[in-house]
């Protein structure tokens, strides 16, 4: 999949260099979320998520249409997931935050793919150790507080009697050639690795296949993930189901700075099992500063919050409150607030957090039957 | 699949032309079947079966090390399986009935593959229509009597959660590079094709990985199927499991004469639901005749039963006695038998077989369940 020379770089599997979210809305054809859209989603749910009034969440598909079957009484569920592999970061959080948002809010379904066939086929890894993963990180989903009655765990192995028979209907419909144009595979990609697109188009359906009747169905994802989905769109109006509509975040950044993505294999970002010394030291020793060389410069000159790596988790993740961002952002610019200040209290955001997050992480070793789909 | 101008063809999806058995024990790499293996195999079943006195099942592969393992006490389990799209013909029946023979032997498990998938994704049907196609298919497996205690159905779609995550084992090792030259899949391939592969290959490790222990496979088979088994001996093994181990058969030859093999899609033969009149009708009418133009000159110059096709029903199938076989062989080429009197003896043949069947046959409706793999 990697080639060589190219430096920014958006697929399912890589994302490389910094990251020109008005190339992407372009190159996917996704669209921007405007003023229009926002004030219309604020009507059904009051108030408008952060991650909306911020542009966290910044781009869909079709989202109109589906408010459009919404007010005529047409429920749509919601599908987002996980490919198992390695530790959740907070770079994953951010989507699922924002998911059980919609749930709350629109009082909806939500059906959760773990993708262990994806992560086995396109890494070197078993897939016992992908499993093993996948166990982890269903805590870390359950942790966030979605509600067991309304939230259904698809497993991709486990669930393939589901899974499968929808997804060689999709199969038949796209070619060698069309994953080649989409996802950069080859004649040396394995077979396993041609063929996934299919299970993952695969939920986007299957309430409605379970239910015998077409329902809406609504995908928040990161945007690296448009390319699977952009298929499945293609695909299933043939199948005689609607286009999936979704709805894409930007990616958080690594500590080393606002290009590419916070990601497990690269170990670049912080975890959700990572200790208060951990993150402290982490964000101390790593997190990319926006600040001066020296105290007296950024008195003098101020810092730069948009390359900050500590503001952008403050802002896309972990300070909801509009005003104490503003004053934050306004401080560091003038350079009022240092950045040694700056990541004092970006820790503790970070580690409020994860307090409380491994409490219910702790909790959900016992929870996690009543959240994977028994079908 | 197609490509014009190649008048011999053998790969799973398509048999065209003459078969040159020859040519293909060299070409697929299989061993001839000679007397030191009969004469191995007689040890232990006593009797030979007929399909291998006469050489109907010519070729296997690793069949000796198979009884080496089977003589350590070792036992096998034995793999086929049926590709529903159409009726059953009697070019399927004879594989099965063999099949059922080394069942009852060896006193050994088998495990039938309804590869509802694969005919989806390779043919113009919808799955609604393979499916109540493989439910018809189901009955004529179980009226040939096969042991519902020994005998496990697999459908692919039904236990894909048992299935795919085998296959996805052995599609990573498959590129498409691979699939292309063994098959040859293209890149207007849909990538369902592409991936199906490993799904035929799964069963062949099936037991193995539900009772967590090695055991040895045997695949009777015909042979334009050798293409997916010779991929799947070069692939277990690299995931810690033994190469099955296959015995192939030869084409009960079409109606219209002893090259390409009898086909369903091609409506070219005999389907066990047909009445005694259809069976009559189309042994007269379309069964290719090794006899002269005239009764006169058949009598004088004789027929060639080589090329007969109702002969050919006869030793492939039919007449199990090898005495009268040789009598109707002798008296056929010398001219004392005519084609009238050869093909009004196949009639009955093929009538007495398809009266005791088609009563099975409807017994088997309510047996279904007892065989459909729980799990």
């Amino acid at each position: 999949m990697k080639k060589k020379g190219i430096k920014n770089r958006v697929t399912p599997w890589e994302v490389k260099g910094s990251v020109n979210y008005d190339k992407l809305v372009k190159e996917f054809g996704v669209e921007r979320i405007n003023e229009d859209l926002l004030n219309r989603i604020k009507k059904h749910t009051k108030e408008l998520h952060f991650m909306l009034r911020r542009n966290i969440f910044f781009a869909h598909r079709d989202l109109h249409w589906l408010l459009d079957e919404y007010e005529k009484g047409n429920k749509f569920f919601l599908y987002t997931g996980c490919g198992p592999s390695g530790p959740i970061h907070l770079g994953h959080i951010g989507t699922w935050m924002f998911t059980k948002w919609l749930q709350e809010t629109f009082d909806v379904e939500l059906w959760f793919q773990f993708t262990d066939d994806e992560k086995f086929l396109f890494k070197k890894q078993s897939l016992e150790e992908i499993q093993q993963w996948m166990h982890e990180n269903m805590l870390d989903v359950i942790a966030l507080g979605f509600n067991p009655k309304k939230t259904h765990f698809i497993i991709n192995t486990k669930h393939a009697h589901l899974l499968y028979p929808i997804a060689i209907r999709i199969a038949k419909k796209i070619t060698f050639s069309m994953v080649k144009a989409s996802f950069g595979l080859r004649e040396d990609s394995n077979i396993g690795q041609l063929f996934y697109t299919s299970m993952q188009a695969a939920p986007a359906v299957l309430p409605s296949v379970l239910k015998n009747k077409n329902i809406p169905c609504l995908i928040p994802h990161a945007i690296d993930q448009d390319p699977h989905f952009r298929l499945t769109r293609d695909i299933l109006p043939k199948l005689g189901y609607y286009k999936p509509a979704s709805i894409q975040n930007m990616f958080l950044p690594p500590l080393t700075g606002v290009s590419g993505k916070m990601s497990s294999s690269e170990n670049n970002g912080i975890f959700t099992t990572d200790t208060k010394e951990e993150v402290k030291n982490k964000i101390n020793k790593y997190a990319f500063s926006g600040g001066q060389p020296t105290l007296e410069e950024h008195k003098l000159k101020g810092g730069d919050p948009e390359i900050d790596v500590s503001f952008q988790y403050l802002r896309m993740l972990l300070e909801e409150e509009d005003e104490k961002l503003n004053k934050i952002y306004e401080n560091y610019k003038s350079g009022k607030l240092s950045t040694g200040e700056l990541k004092k209290y970006t820790i503790e955001k970070i580690n409020v957090f994860l307090e409380k997050h491994q409490k219910e992480r702790e909790k959900a070793k016992k929870k996690i039957d009543d959240f994977v789909y028994k079908g």
